[in-house]
């Protein structure tokens, strides 16, 4: 059901893919690179996976290539954008540009966005802050996609949450969304007729249940740590939105428009510099991580990983082997990059 | 075991104890407004209860009063402290009202402190910089206490994390350790006989569980969702530990001190008049507050409730009715404001 196929090919079919969709050239290239290191990277979800409803929600109007982000308030280590609901990749790399700009010149920067779109795999922003050498904190708000702590109807978005922390060997980097685990990676298990290693949610009887499609039927997921994670996504949400001038999560409810449609993104970055050379910051940072690398593993032969290290391995075998695809969505964008399929044919599945 | 004492009451017997630790009359009348205030919250393990164990530290010399923040690096809207072991509550509360006056004067603004100690409930500087009208994000790293995913040996620190968002009826506030439960809180279902409601952690076999005893005695508290709150922990520690050229927790664990002992904090404060008019912003948080109300509750007449609004409940009834104590833990701050115990005394037991 899956092959592997090189890198420079994913991205270029889906770049393709992109321009029959009727975005620029420049917007395409970049969406592409985004989209095809995310499947490299193993988030296969928010990279080829994603590429066709991408396209639907252009051809919805939902994202709008023409949408540039605008400038609406600027004050001193801050600046607050209108995305326009542009495309949400090429906006939210603007945003996190902008930030990191901010803090070379002030030592933290803010860039808060409104009325955005979908910005793919959350973790990219703020790997690539830290890749610019900056701790890079963003996070994203949703419609309600899972219950609230004491709630049984959906009620609060799942609000993914990233840091990213800038270290020789790669970014140690958290990508991660307030619930235990994503309605996707529910399909995953339920179509490998696999039950989940813990509990995912509750089923219609309000049972705990380690079952992705008794989860799936009661659309009861459950906040990661239970009332914590359910507690930091209303924060995140309420942040995101003021921050911005932009709308909550309920806001969005409320327009009923598709995923992330209209959402608020907030991108933090801040220079290590301002402590202490950069030297130190990395020594602080390795011997971290040494103490990290060196935690007595569960499983006798295994290794206690940071964040972040398990998506560098999978970049480095994907760049080498090829990058995992699922066959029938390849067959889709590749129909799509050569112009003989439309996206109707393909949401109407 | 517990009575209710009047708030005044409280706060005056802890801040005769702290005179006679060694404190100046305004750290004594600071810190004993913190840990009253945490009391009166229903934050016990971090108000009254703290107070023998902070005037321990102080007597070790790991707490030193004469340590005073100062500033190492300033750079437009960073500051970077050391704070010479100075106390934890007003060391954290200069920090934060630093944060504030950075972000009045750029729109964010960030004060890392490094070398300090015990900031007791973390909630609290979040809660100040939000009741002040600013969004406040704060963390701090600790020495290990918790397994790091895939680790059986405690391997990093259970680092809170905590966020607040202005509001005229009160701040929304996030206060979350990344462990599911703190070891105090497993002693509390252990002493009462009662099992955990969720799993806490692994037994000494590896095997989840809802046996608190069982957790206390393999040291296996479980991360808030797993994997992710094992991986949120590691970002914050190094984040706080490189922004504050400051130690890490492994640092700290080299060092064997007492809890949080040269420990590193961040405070960032966010103005959320730089999108919007406060209003605006207000009206932003009051309809998404209002949404989350209106979720539908598990059990009928129950009520969803947003971070901090059973602690304004709480507060409310602590100021009307008393403050809850522990009868035991009251006796021993009453005996040490009136100078009749020893520090030594108690800590011995």
């Amino acid at each position: 059901m899956s092959k592997k196929v090189p890198f420079a090919e994913v991205k270029e079919t889906i770049r393709r893919a992109l321009i029959n969709a009727g975005l620029q050239e420049e917007q395409a290239e970049i969406c592409a690179a985004i989209h095809a290191e995310s499947s490299a990277d193993g988030v296969e979800s928010h990279g080829l996976n994603r590429v066709p409803r991408f396209i639907d929600y252009v051809q919805k109007g939902w994202v709008d290539p023409k949408g540039q982000p605008e400038l609406i308030r600027a004050q001193g280590s801050v600046e607050v954008y209108d995305g326009h609901l542009g495309i949400g990749i090429t906006n939210a790399l603007f945003a996190s540009k902008r930030a990191v700009a901010l803090a070379q010149e002030h030592g933290i920067g803010m860039c808060a966005l409104r009325n955005t779109t979908h910005w793919m795999r959350g973790g990219t922003y703020a790997w690539k802050m830290a890749e610019a050498g900056f701790v890079g904190i963003s996070w994203i708000n949703t419609e309600s996609c899972m219950p609230l702590w004491g709630s049984d109807v959906r009620s609060v978005g799942n609000n993914p949450f990233c840091m990213a922390i800038p270290h020789k060997d790669g970014p140690v980097v958290l990508d991660m969304a307030m619930s235990q685990y994503a309605y996707g990676k529910l399909g995953v298990y339920r179509l490998a007729g696999k039950q989940l290693p813990f509990p995912g949610g509750y089923d219609r009887e309000g049972n705990l249940t380690c079952d992705p499609g008794a989860i799936e039927d009661s659309m009861r997921i459950l906040p990661m740590g239970y009332w914590k994670g359910s507690g930091m996504a209303i924060v995140l949400d309420l942040a995101a939105a003021i921050l911005s001038d932009g709308k909550s999560g309920s806001d969005m409810d409320a327009e009923g428009k598709g995923s992330c449609t209209g959402c608020s993104q907030i991108f933090i970055a801040i220079d290590p510099a301002i402590a202490e050379t950069k030297e130190e910051a990395e020594n602080i940072v390795s011997r971290r991580i040494a103490a990290a690398d060196g935690a007595h593993p569960i499983k006798e032969g295994s290794r206690v990983r940071v964040p972040g290290e398990g998506t560098l391995a999978r970049r480095k075998r994907s760049m080498e082997e090829g990058v995992t695809v699922d066959e029938t969505i390849w067959a889709q964008v590749q129909a799509l990059a050569e112009g003989k399929m439309d996206i109707t044919d393909i949401a109407s599945r």
